[in-house]
């Protein structure tokens, strides 16, 4: 993947986007991060990483602030440092570090470190400013726009969050080059969600691309249509919703790999399974067609590896979702679809629905 | 305490204060407790109490819930349970009953109860509605008003938190019946800060009054003066730093006094002590009379205990203040007073004025 990323696809010029009071950059990125900071509001600022990010990134961000000084706060990778013990850990370094309310934190990373990251300094001092320099895929066309915040307890995903908006987001591609295939993977699924729900012209882009490969258009294209619905519903209290598509099954797959499996998915891995359930119970629920379905589905197993359901997995899976925090009273309410690019939100399931759902997937063996 | 508190001085009626988006009930509050919970807009509800609240305060709400079904979560009473580790267990609670996005949490104690479940409401599943019911006067007149959650950790008070509104605030004069004599006077001290920042005429009447039994009236008056600050200025920007005085010292003391006493000092008693160190600087730096000086000084000493602050705190003192959430880039920062009723903010304290100051409490032994 390292050696194949495509510069050639990556634009070169693509409008500043505006979201819910602050920007999102594109056009070079990281020298906006050493403009915003130059501005001077700030007392101090502290760049939060994890390991590899610490690694393959924060090279490139250090060249560009020339010699501001600032201190580093680095998390181990992965989802298991989204958890209330590293936010802790978080807090203390600011705590030893000396920040204060003027203080800014800059999440450099993936969508742990951002959703890590933007809690820690949301509720530090009763908030401090942070920013999101997003360096997945996933982070850069999902997590870092729309001011959700969020850590795990238990490996329950999310749990405790706020929403609170960060104060820019840089996007810079050329981050993606250290990253690999199963992570950019796990990004394309996000995007290929934003077609499913609501644009089905992009829908039909992606499928025919290469998306191991996705193109600096895809990404900027990504980030736009989800800026679009968060800054309509914000809080999501309707639109907002439709992101929520293959995320109710899905994030109970992801949840449930956390816990069981050695090697466990990645968010894109299982969303991409929840798709697949949920365009199943679109099909039986809310009119999706059976050839949008066996299209749904051929794409996404084709993009991604197959994950063995058995049926003795289905009570915890059940019960994972009824903890799920979008879900009221012991609902547990879908975000499906009516037909590519159309998205039909509030759908209360059975058990016996969302079982038959994972039933379809496992038969796709 | 419990036996003398003196009953006709509460008053019968007083207008429901209306704070951010939210009301301040006052006459007949458990009884509004029950109707806010009848509007039904809620799928379940949570009431959070600390052992002596869930005894004293919690059988009085029952009787007004009538066979209202909810859930109880309980914390050990005092400072330390303001902990993130008892936020985590308060979480785990509400998760493992099943708390959804409509749930609400109702904290039925003093400033613990109400900051810690604050917090955690405010926070769970991105948040979750909650009300506060202050049992104890320092709540009532104080941490129940102002949408300031806060939790602490490593005995650095309120470091975490967010500005979260409650959706109500009921104040109960019935639950201070049981509230013990100390308790009284810690809320006392910040109704003498209410008259000393911002009404002079107030103050002249508490000075001259038996303030281990504050009327009903003065309560209502401290609750309505808090409240018109922190509507005015809810983000703490200005005039809401006029409620600091006396903390900045005060809040030093306080988080000394938890990590190295046994029987640590009440918030009000460290307050107090704030306030006449604070005064002394008001005297020395904002034109603080004199006369007022003492006046203040003497009101203050014969109101509470005198502790013993001895040169070699002084260092440790001067930590916990640079740590402290008010201050910037290590700097000190004081609200003091021009005269008695008018603040002054944003006085930047040298170490020497800080310690001269703390001499001076020390002298009045
Ligand atoms: N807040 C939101 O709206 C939102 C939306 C979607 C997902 N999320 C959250 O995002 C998280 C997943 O995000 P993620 O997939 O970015 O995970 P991640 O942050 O764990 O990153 C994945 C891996 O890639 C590594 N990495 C990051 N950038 C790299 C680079 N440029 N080069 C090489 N390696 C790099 C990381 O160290 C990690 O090992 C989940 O916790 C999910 O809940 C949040
Ligand atoms: N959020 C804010 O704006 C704000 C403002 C001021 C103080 N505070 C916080 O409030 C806390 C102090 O509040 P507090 O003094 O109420 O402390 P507290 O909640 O610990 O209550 C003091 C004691 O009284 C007991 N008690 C409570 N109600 C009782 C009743 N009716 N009868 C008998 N016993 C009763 C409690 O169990 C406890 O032992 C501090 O943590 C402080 O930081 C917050
Ligand atoms: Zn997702
Ligand atoms: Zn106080």
């Amino acid at each position: 993947m390292t050696e194949t990323y495509n510069d050639s696809l990556i634009a070169d010029t693509m409008e500043t986007l505006q979201s819910n009071n602050y920007n999102i950059y594109f056009n070079d990125a990281l020298a906006e991060v050493a403009r915003f900071i130059e501005q001077g509001k700030y007392s101090r600022f502290f760049v939060l990483t994890d390991e590899n990010t610490g690694k393959y990134c924060l090279p490139l961000l250090r060249e560009k602030l020339g010699d501001a000084d600032f201190d580093l706060i680095e998390i181990n990778a992965g989802e298991e440092s989204k958890d209330i013990d590293f936010c802790i850990g978080v807090w203390k370094m600011l705590i030893d570090f000396g920040a204060d309310r003027k203080s800014l934190l800059i999440n450099l990373g993936g969508g742990v470190v951002s959703d890590l990251g933007g809690f820690a300094a949301s509720t530090f001092k009763r908030g401090i400013d942070f920013v999101h320099v997003p360096t997945t895929l996933l982070s850069q066309v999902d997590a870092s726009v729309g001011g959700k915040t969020g850590i795990d307890i238990d490996s329950i995903k999310n749990i405790i969050g706020t929403f609170t908006q960060p104060k820019a987001v840089f996007i810079d591609y050329e981050f993606l080059k250290t990253l690999p295939a199963r992570q950019i993977l796990s990004g394309t699924a996000e995007m290929l969600k934003h077609g499913l729900i609501c644009d089905a012209e992009y829908w039909s882009l992606l499928k025919e691309s290469d998306l191991s490969q996705p193109t600096g258009e895809m990404v900027y294209k990504s980030v736009a249509i989800k800026n679009k619905v968060v800054l309509e519903d914000p809080h999501e209290r309707n639109i907002r919703k439709s992101l929520n598509f293959g995320h109710t099954i899905g994030h109970a797959v992801e949840t449930y790999s956390l816990i069981n499996d050695e090697d466990s998915l990645s968010h894109g891995e299982a969303i991409a399974i929840g798709m697949i359930c949920e365009a199943y119970l679109s099909y039986k629920k809310t009119g999706l067609s059976l050839d949008e379905l066996n299209e749904i589905t051929d794409v996404l197993m084709e993009l991604y590896p197959f994950y063995q359901l058995r049926d003795e997995m289905n009570d915890e899976l059940l019960e994972i979702m009824k903890k799920d925090k979008k879900n009221l009273s012991g609902n547990i309410n879908c975000t499906l679809l009516s037909k590519i690019g159309q998205f039909n939100i509030d759908n209360i399931c059975t058990s016996d629905e969302l079982i038959e759902s994972l039933q379809y997937y496992a038969s796709l063996n």
